[in-house]
């Protein structure tokens, strides 16, 4: 089934997808329509005052700066972000970071009238996190899984691929067919595909495990570029003294 | 009033938002969920392998290939995109230029069960063109109306200030105010904004009409970089001999 994007189910949820050009980072802001409580997730340090620009324009109360993880290829803006009054940093309590409120497997963070529900999804690191709005049928998945691809599994805690695997088939594989996924990057321009796309037609997730593991072994990836000062910095949640 | 993408009525509308890094272009791709007939707006060249592969996954049908205008920034990917057999190639009736199809001011190009209303709305260029899904509250407005900006007014047929002003508060800001309004570029990384938004934020379009020429006037803006290769390809839709 292919789901629309105009076609979510009862919905009072405000939604923006932002694009950083140069790591290709996607940021969200999601929002009560109702209550105009809102959250960020995963926001660019040098797109901040973008981010917050928008959020007042919008008239927006934002409650979280939610890191899917700790991430290796840019700074986290929930530091900077956090110069909101009521913002208040979010990670995954598996992530061995800093952050002003930890959430479990399971947890329910509410912004008005809406609930997103956290599912932990380790694999390409230990505190990845996937957050679902079951009622818009929409979940973000961090870099747990991307459009056609899923994070690398080989750096932070270790290599990973079968965790990574089992993240993704029990928990983001298993929501309901015409979900949309919005990813925390793509590097072709893509913005958003489906659970039903992504058991489909992911090269790599739809292959057996003892495949997925010799695909992701068989990477030969580059060094991250910005990990040496984005990691360091991220497990604080970029704040900076 | 916000809208939600998430919320647009009643809808069969598959959409996809890509966007182009190089030349910070946005593509839509737009389908009848119940047959499958889609569209593609403003395709680019070096994206159409990437446009067409989704198109193929998504077991799309793909009818018409539109330019909202004659672009001076990049080569349009409709003349390559004909390769898939059953496309057309569409074009403003005033844009001096070749297409397979030419649509007049108020006409309705439809694919499978949805109807897409052709708005007139010149200035950036004289063919310029704003496409009107009105089930599903959403236009996709090319260069007339960019998210806090507008097209620039200086090239390709002259100074048209007053004819792009005109453009904007008839045929855009004309439609109801939760309608969402997806451009054809962004340079900051938003995607998306609706005509409340603009009618009430965009920093050109709120102004008089002589604040706006005055603006217009000064931004000294630079020759564009890829207009003399662009615009005479994209005089013929981009078909390369």
């Amino acid at each position: 089934m292919l789901a629309s994007q105009f076609n979510m189910g009862k919905s009072n949820l405000i939604f923006r997808q932002l694009f950083d050009k140069d790591t290709s980072t996607y940021t969200y802001i999601l929002a009560c329509s109702e209550t105009k409580s809102a959250v960020i997730i995963d926001p660019v340090l040098e797109c901040v005052e973008r981010d917050l620009k928008l959020i007042k324009e919008l008239d927006l109360n934002l409650l979280y700066g939610i890191n899917t993880h700790v991430h290796a290829d840019h700074i986290t803006g929930t530091g900077k972000i956090k110069l909101y009054p009521t913002c208040k940093s979010v990670l995954g309590s598996k992530s061995g970071a800093k952050a002003d409120m930890f959430v479990e497997h399971g947890a329910k963070l509410k912004f008005g009238n809406l609930t997103m529900e956290c599912r932990s999804t380790p694999g390409h690191t230990n505190g990845c996190s996937t957050y679902v709005l079951h009622d818009q049928r929409v979940a973000f998945t961090g870099d747990a899984l991307l459009i056609r691809g899923c994070g690398r599994t080989d750096f932070q805690q270790g290599a990973k691929e079968i965790l990574l695997y089992n993240s993704v088939h029990s928990q983001i594989f298993s929501l309901p067919s015409d979900y949309q996924l919005y990813p925390a990057h793509d590097y072709k321009g893509l913005t958003v595909t489906t659970v039903n796309e992504e058991k489909t037609l992911n090269p790599r997730l739809t292959k057996t495990l003892e495949e997925f593991v010799e695909i992701m072994n068989n990477l030969n990836l580059a060094y991250p570029k910005r990990i040496d000062v984005s990691v360091p910095a991220n497990l604080v949640c970029g704040l900076q003294d």
